[in-house]
């Protein structure tokens, strides 16, 4: 655990086991989280406005679901951001650039997670979780399992490329041996990420569909939220 | 009262009694803060656009006092995490965890806030102030009032459990005997909101109406109201 | 002029005679940064979504005057908190009541703002710059000379009481000779806005008119107008 | 490259050649920072609301080369802005002043260019790419490259005149040999940009078009996005 001692001002490991190195909020950390926070907002209530009757409030009500899958996959990289600066405190042109593109990312796929999370959890919940999206066939659910795969893949990237960043500025930024470790560790947690969607997309493309049973074009999907789902809880 | 000392260092005692710990912000404070803002100003102004007649302006200038109270209904909640934030000055998982969840409960709550503010508006006006959103019947009463009780109990969970991780965190964070009573003091205040919600959520569903007057099934929504209005305008 | 200077610890009158008390950033600045930024966003772009043609796209230019009437209005009273939480570092429960109320009268009164703009700038150019509002009459210019005397009033009222708490402060803050001076002084320009406004609604709303020279009813408007930009360009 | 030292209390060279002087974010920075990141989410995802077909998610896709191209030239000017605050930490009347005309030209011109960038990758993809706006004739044409010079030259002015503000301040900032050569060659090379715009801007208006072959009259346009393509991707 970490918290801001009275008085206190050497540095101290956080709960992670690293020094805090990014204490001051830079330009580039304003600017992540006021776009994060905004996208987030807009995708939570920007669509559905004021509903002007109880039926419409029972469909917004019923969208919580989807709303809470979205927030939580986003919530996942800007958290990923802000432990990588208060980890490393770089404030570099690599580092701005790396950012903006994660910024890029999420705002460009924002709206399309949305709109996958809806579809699985109105097919999950056999129809009874709305969704104003009909997948018509075998094609279009690869089309979607394609697209989420290619914007949690890049986002990712971006995510993993940031702390291969701090990998290379070790010397620079002093990081100790315990530091190291874990710095490691966490590049290979972000890559592994690319990794999988790589694989999802490849399968989600040319799997071929047992006929009569066109879920099995969903398999890799499923798999691929699955054990994501389980990396994303681990500690 | 507080204010920041001209190169004084050491932190003093605020109005509250309680040191200053939160002093730096934090990248979770940042993101709290803006995700409140975008909310607060979708709900006031994104619903209708630039009145396009002095009818149009009329309308827009009724909506005030559901504005004004939806407002600032979001406005203690934020509030309540400042305070907590400048108290303790936690940033460990836990404490971001739960100002993600309050943020969520916020954004998947304020447009069903801003509705029923503005029914209950539009009824005591008797009409003269406008809703988009007609009541037909005890059932949507019983519903309004259900997610009403819902959005503020689950809101005042999240906040009593932030208050909760401070109290538990207590030694660590260096709490004397003063600010150990305060911090038993909020959450207890936070506490009884759930409560509350959750005996005016039961009332709300099974509560029955007198036949003849529908309006007795408003009547736990109001003696809710009532008290919550009582609590907060207390010191 | 100010800057903040290499390794210089002490604080240092800025180009207004102050001390900086307020270098730290507090949660309610945050707040209504977020808040003022996401307004002025919102009434200069939200309103014409991407213009689709080269019409729209002129019609989108000709509403430049008008939003930058609105931004400068705006900006103005921003600029205002900034300068007043700089200068005396108070972050007590009564300022951060009072920002919240400066907050919530930008919010309500932005679009009514820019209509009336809108108007005044298409009355100006003899209808050659767009308005999606036509009034129909002395009294829907009336009304809108209410509304803006309104918005403007309470919003300076907000401002002035912002510098009056400072004022009441005075001792505790430290404000040395020179700037109890500049309180005194700034807390007058501010409360001369609810003055000039209060003024300008009573003539607004009983001002005779003469017949057949309806534009007398916007007499009192514009020499408001008039006093407040002598006001607000005066350095 | 630059980080923030462990400890250490003296300023630093970065990656520019330059000592950090605007370490503290003040509100002028907070208030950029909120309207530049809600600029460009809202230019992203504000337009097309959640697909709601498989079509429209293949439209959405495609239009991420226009995001993408918009999205850069957004945030190369909010670098700007951040490298000058961070390099001057000025922050009296003339910078809050040039911010907040940074801020508007920002939020009138976001919704021009992505107009521009939509039609141009239209024009280059040959119709693939989407764009919701179709040029009629050569007029057309020219207003549009207009549009786009005018935007980009006088967000270019008035990021040259922050930097022409920091160079008249160099005494009282204390720049030494090294940052008055740098910040005289920034200054040069946003002087440009308004240059440029301006002579693009006189082609785009007046260039005859050799009859047959109307996209002569792009010519000039081309050349101009060409060059501050190489300037861009200068280090």
């Amino acid at each position: 655990m970490r918290w801001r001692a009275r008085g206190a001002g050497a540095p101290s490991r956080d709960e992670d086991g690293f020094f805090h190195r990014g204490a001051e909020v830079t330009r580039i950390e304003a600017f992540v989280d006021a776009a994060f926070a905004f996208a987030i907002t807009l995708m939570v209530i920007s669509i559905d406005q004021i509903p002007d009757s109880i039926g419409a409030l029972r469909q917004a009500l019923k969208a919580i679901p989807s709303y809470a899958a979205s927030f939580l996959l986003i919530a996942l990289f800007w958290r990923g951001h802000a432990d990588w600066s208060r980890r490393y405190g770089l404030d570099d042109r690599i580092s701005q650039r790396l950012s903006l593109l994660l910024v890029f990312l999420v705002l460009i796929f924002i709206y399309p997670l949305r709109m996958v999370f809806d579809a699985l959890f109105s097919w999950i919940s056999g129809g009874w979780l709305p969704t104003t999206f009909t997948l018509e066939g075998v094609s279009d659910l690869r089309l979607m399992f394609a697209v989420f795969a290619l914007a949690f893949g890049s986002m990712g990237l971006a995510s993993g490329l940031l702390y291969l960043h701090a990998w290379r500025r070790r010397e620079a930024i002093g990081l100790d041996a315990l530091e190291r470790d874990l710095t490691r560790h966490a590049m290979l947690r972000w890559a592994i990420i690319p990794l999988f969607s790589l694989a999802s997309l490849a399968l989600a493309l040319w799997m071929p569909v047992i006929p009569g049973m066109p879920w099995t074009a969903a398999l890799p999907g499923c798999i691929f939220f699955g054990l994501h789902g389980v990396q994303i809880l681990m500690p």
